[in-house]
């Protein structure tokens, strides 16, 4: 039988993770117990949250253990099914982890149409990715026309649809990202009004107000630390804020001071909301038919950024962590 | 005719207000023109904003020009009125500011009922400090019962009210105030579930996880800084923050750092809302009638605390600042 290659934690990453935090080991491929359908995965997501389920810190999602096979989602294909609502051939997404092949119970997985996007999109726009993007930044924030929207990690999976849609919406869309060629991508080619790299870029309050000469009203917070210090000192009386991700502070092996947050949150009247994307799962649908839809109508443009080969899971998560992708960072198994 | 006392901002504060930072002055009183009326003060207020319109720091509020009579709340009466709406006689509600006359445009004012209620009452309870605690905790993070509410400067004016309110709607109350009396009197005299002193306490975390068994679930925030800190450390998952006064912080010369909230704000799903209570404008009837109710049936309490004598004003205020007071801090004129 067919041999099943599996990365698992080998260690809890101190900082930045190493290769060496993962190991891979190798298992006969399982048969499915009734109930469970066996998938072969063909594309693996490599997401920021991840780092934090690596961490034994207290959280409100459970933290992978050492000696587990790496968790994440994926999309695969059926080979083998004991669950009466799926056939070998059927594609498929679910938590499948770091691995050649998955046994999910079937309840866990939801048929995808490879006729209807790649494969890949159910990973990035059509998935988690862009579900994140539409309601923290639309049902969140209700970004009005005419209005201008920061969004920090703008050249990320999440963060180039928020810009988009805000773009959708008739807001000014304003990114932030680590590389020149990513900040020409997000206003060549995404229609960004503006955009800037932090990397090169000193004082990022001078460059936010010469982007946003009417302040802000809506930030999208990927990153955190010093670049969302700096948004917070541009935006707008009532301005709200969305909280997606930390992907600065993921690697801190202590915690990180900053200037005070709330004295400005007082001030200016501001709303700020941490959220997951997990509490929306009853308004999937509506989010994906919404975001399908303008894929189809060529209003939505999304970019996966796909390593090829199994083996370079863990050379592509960390390479994520450290802004390497420009879109969706997935591998193709 | 009778001399006019008036208080005007001599200089912008450094740090803690000094009683030199004020100055008294002497005119004659004026004289309404049509459409003004002509108020002679008997209750003036002091209110932790007030220093906040004493710096020259951009904010969405006017600062007070150096020279100018001290800007604050205040009930009076009628003397002389040049509006249709006023006759001599009445009491009444306005921005008065700190002078033992005032004249004062008929529109801005709103008459009140000594008859009702004690004069003093209409600047505490049933005048913007009940209203900032009664939209600042319902509306802002619609408090369940069986909820955990903690309030910090809660023998405060709005503080008090904000716990008694948690109460009645079935919250466990947690209360922080500055000294044993003050912490006595909350859990005493009006029913906190539990409070501490933060000036004899050290490990606030650990006190509060004692007070809180459950975690809390709504913080309403009076004074940001280290005390801040700690309460988020205890928040649930999904948590509400309404952000109400940063007492802690205004006497700051330079802006204090302090560890990152971003990333607990995205781990608990919390939402953090900075509020002023003038955005509820067109609500504040509904509030002073239920809080006017609530006093009425004895079910909520407040306490005025009054200093005679206007010319201590400027000490009533740098007191209030430090928190010299229990309940609302005022000046009988």
């Amino acid at each position: 039988m067919a041999s099943n290659r599996q990365f698992r934690l080998a260690a809890r990453p101190t900082g930045l993770p190493t290769e060496s935090d993962f190991t891979l080991t190798e298992t006969s491929v399982p048969a499915p117990a009734p109930g469970q359908v066996l998938v072969r995965s063909r594309y693996l997501s490599v997401d920021p949250y991840m780092r934090g389920r690596m961490s034994e810190a207290k959280s409100y999602a459970a933290p992978m253990q050492v000696g587990d096979v790496v968790m994440g989602a994926g999309v695969g294909e059926v080979v083998q099914s004991q669950h009466p609502g799926f056939a070998a051939g059927d594609f498929v997404y679910g938590s499948l982890g770091w691995q050649e092949y998955a046994l999910a119970p079937g309840e866990s997985l939801r048929k995808v149409d490879p006729g209807a996007a790649p494969l890949s999109a159910y990973l990035s726009v059509l998935g988690s990715t862009g579900l994140t993007a539409y309601f923290g930044l639309l049902d969140l924030t209700s970004p009005q026309p005419g209005e201008t929207v920061v969004v920090s990690g703008a050249a990320g999976a999440v963060g180039m649809i928020v810009g988009q849609i805000a773009k959708l919406k008739g807001c000014r869309a304003i990114g932030i990202a680590g590389t020149d060629a990513k900040v020409e991508y997000l206003v060549q080619e995404l229609g960004f009004d503006g955009a800037f790299n932090y990397k090169t870029e000193h004082d990022y309050v001078a460059k936010l107000e010469e982007l946003c000469p009417n302040g802000a009203d809506v930030y999208f917070d990927n990153v955190g630390g010093a670049i969302a210090d700096a948004v917070m000192a541009v935006l707008n009386k009532g301005a709200r804020v969305s909280v997606c991700g930390q992907i600065s502070q993921y690697n801190n092996t202590a915690p990180e001071m900053g200037p005070r947050l709330l004295p400005v949150i007082l001030t200016k009247q501001i709303r700020v909301q941490g959220f997951m994307i997990g509490g929306y799962a009853s308004r999937f649908e509506e989010g994906r038919r919404e975001l399908a839809a303008w894929v189809r109508e060529g209003k939505l443009k999304y970019r996966d950024d796909v390593v090829e080969g199994f083996e370079h899971l863990p050379r592509t998560f960390i390479g994520m962590l450290q802004g390497a992708n420009t879109g969706k960072a997935l591998v193709k198994v």
